[in-house]
């Protein structure tokens, strides 16, 4: 690690403030206005559009082609010439000749005279001289006549050239999500790749020295990282790649280089406040910039971010429901704008009254879980930064904003809910 | 292709109809009744809490450790006994011997008599003895000594052992589609692995002379395969594995080796509907059961559904927009159930005003694809089974039940959104 001192300026706060908490926390909404002017769609890249599902279109989508590109029957039954049916009911059932068959794929070899009809599958081209068809179920075979009991206006049946999507249409606008019909018509219109905006790389670095790798049964004094799958999980949720290789000893060497991996997006979890163990902090200040540490929120307040070279590096607390928390407010509405979707949460909401009052502290936002109870709704926890299981057993969170005390039983609030659909 | 005839019941409909239609249509409840009885959860299997996000738990998960497994400090700060601080105030600072240093991760070896400090971190076990955290800011460093100016309860400052997760708690209930948090807790509770109800296998089998592989550049008489793309997002979304290995040729013997492959599900796309090239549906009544074809509702009318073997087997349209309305009402359902997701539709939903009337036709289901207009909804398309272009102009549908015409201009409709959060 180098030692060489940063020179401190106004908008690095905090970082020489050692072991004596935040001088001054920056407020929620300054937080994410510093996100959204550093955090902007990534480049394009081209992907298979087998992989495309979900992913951002990088530019418009025009056809160099018409859907389809000739004209085709739409039903099993005959070709004909909607002319030679006129009149046709069943009393009055008008002979045609059939002279052949015409099967999807394939051009029929001959033009259709009057007179004359031809077999047809449904999706086969229409022969030349054809402009209708005649469903099986309006004629009656006999020998190698065909009895029209039915009669049939030009173009009926048929689907025309282009009818779908004609050549130079835009099928698709830059910054569509793709959806799964979206992949079909981009299949169908010949496009094999698709231009998506790039998929930011996260780094996820957890270190501690309590901690005991994802899922390894806790020891007497240490105990699993629950933050590592965590935020592997929320990454991926918001269209990042995530990258956890592991618990990063905690000491400034091996968090530098993790912090320096060729990533989008780093996040720090643990070792991100102001104490004499809190390397994160001092390295980003030293190596890159740190504008904001501290945030006037509960929990997560001594979360922060800045950037280190071309990466967004923000700073979890190690605390669970905290890291949470800051993920959702912070980094994850980084990674959505990154990878081009959108900002907004990825929370439904439902607007319910409370069934007790929750009770808030001016000067902070509030990030209160509550449950669903019948159609009201159950303040659990706004303190407790370390029980994760505040957050399982709640069905949703509610903001209380830094200016309000919080709210009396029966106020309708918007609760952000876990279950995605 | 094994020709022995299979013996027609009452309930199996219209195989043996040639050409000729259908005699008589299942309605879309009795369908989705019998998708009920046939697609059930399957089994568990283990997979690495890595790979849960969004799987479903097979069993409910109870806790055999305490988290944490000790008491420990929730602050930067020292660990004291609570009444060695009584009465310190920044006026009245009562001095205490540092003894040592509790570090994360580590037992400090000693017990922590009165009048005696340890200096600890967040996350450090508390010292034997100690009973309380002094944090950091409340106290000042005097050599080998330091000045509490501060009092301090019993516990203040300490996470006790198992004040998140007690041994034997229920941490999650079966049934559970897990959340990022939720794998944070399985993680913290020592499971580096879960039981969740199987991903089911589904092979799409897409059929069609006149279809090219998806993505490939339409020539003169043929169209390029938009259905196994678009099936194979469905199926991920819908929590299903699905195998598409390409487009199977238009023949019984090449269609029944890909029905019966080793999978829970066959989507068999194209020559689904009762003309005398569609082999899926004699096939599947040949050899498995095929109680409906044949279903009254637009498009998709031709859809159908039976098993063979273990298989559920749905018949889908070659049309692209009834394969896609056909998939939503029925298959995705059966594999939504089979994966243990909710049976609804994953799609969020809108009440709002028709700017024009919505035509539709007594007897049949409708699927109506809509336009947002501002505030209100715009009909674009019931028919155009074709057309999957219409809905990737829309941003929704509206299911139009079969016992109504429509509705006129200005009626409140539940629009189905096709952007997922």
């Amino acid at each position: 690690m180098s030692t060489r001192e940063h020179e401190p300026n106004a908008s690095q706060a905090n970082h020489d403030v050692r072991m004596r908490g935040f001088a001054s926390r920056t407020t929620v909404e300054q937080a994410l206005c510093w996100i959204d002017e550093h955090a902007c769609p990534l480049e394009s890249q081209r992907v298979s559009i087998h992989a495309a599902w979900q992913r951002v279109l990088a530019n418009d989508v025009v056809s160099a082609v018409d859907v389809p590109g000739f004209d085709r029957s739409m039903m099993d039954g005959y070709a004909v010439r909607a002319d030679d049916t006129s009149g046709a009911t069943p009393y009055n059932r008008l002979p045609l000749h059939v002279v052949g068959q015409a099967l999807p794929g394939v051009e029929f070899p001959q033009e259709v005279a009057s007179g004359q009809a031809v077999r047809i599958m449904t999706g086969a081209p229409l022969p030349r001289g054809a402009d209708a068809v005649l469903p099986v179920e309006r004629v009656e075979v006999d020998g190698e006549r065909i009895l029209a009991q039915d009669a049939v206006v030009r173009q009926k049946h048929v689907g025309v050239k282009g009818e779908d999507i004609r050549c130079g249409d835009q099928v698709l606008p830059r910054g569509r999500r793709l959806r799964p019909q979206d992949i079909g018509v981009l299949s169908s219109i010949g496009q094999a790749e698709v231009e998506v905006i790039r998929a930011p790389r996260v780094r996820i670095i957890v270190t501690g020295n309590e901690l005991l790798p994802a899922g390894s049964l806790p020891s007497e004094h240490r105990i699993s990282d629950s933050n590592g799958p965590m935020l592997t999980s929320l990454v991926t949720r918001d269209g990042g790649v995530p990258e956890h290789p592991g618990i990063v000893p905690d000491d400034p060497e091996s968090i530098l280089k993790a912090m320096q991996s060729d990533v989008d997006v780093v996040l720090v979890s643990g070792g991100s406040s102001v104490g004499q163990e809190d390397h994160a902090p001092v390295l980003l200040a030293t190596h890159g910039e740190l504008p904001i540490h501290g945030i006037a929120m509960r929990p997560s307040s001594p979360a922060g971010m800045g950037r280190l070279g071309r990466r967004v590096v923000f700073l979890l607390p190690g605390n669970p429901v905290a890291c949470l928390s800051a993920y959702d407010f912070f980094a994850g509405r980084a990674i959505r704008r990154l990878s081009g979707n959108p900002t907004e949460w990825p929370y439904l909401t439902v607007r319910l009254p409370l069934c007790r009052k929750l009770v808030s502290t001016v000067g902070r936002v509030d990030y209160a879980r509550v449950r669903m109870n019948g159609d009201a709704i159950e303040p659990l926890a706004i303190s407790g930064a370390s029980l994760l299981s505040t957050t399982t057993r709640a069905d949703g969170f509610v903001v209380i904003p830094a200016d309000s005390e919080g709210y009396p039983e029966g106020t309708v609030v918007e609760v952000f809910c876990f279950d995605q659909r």
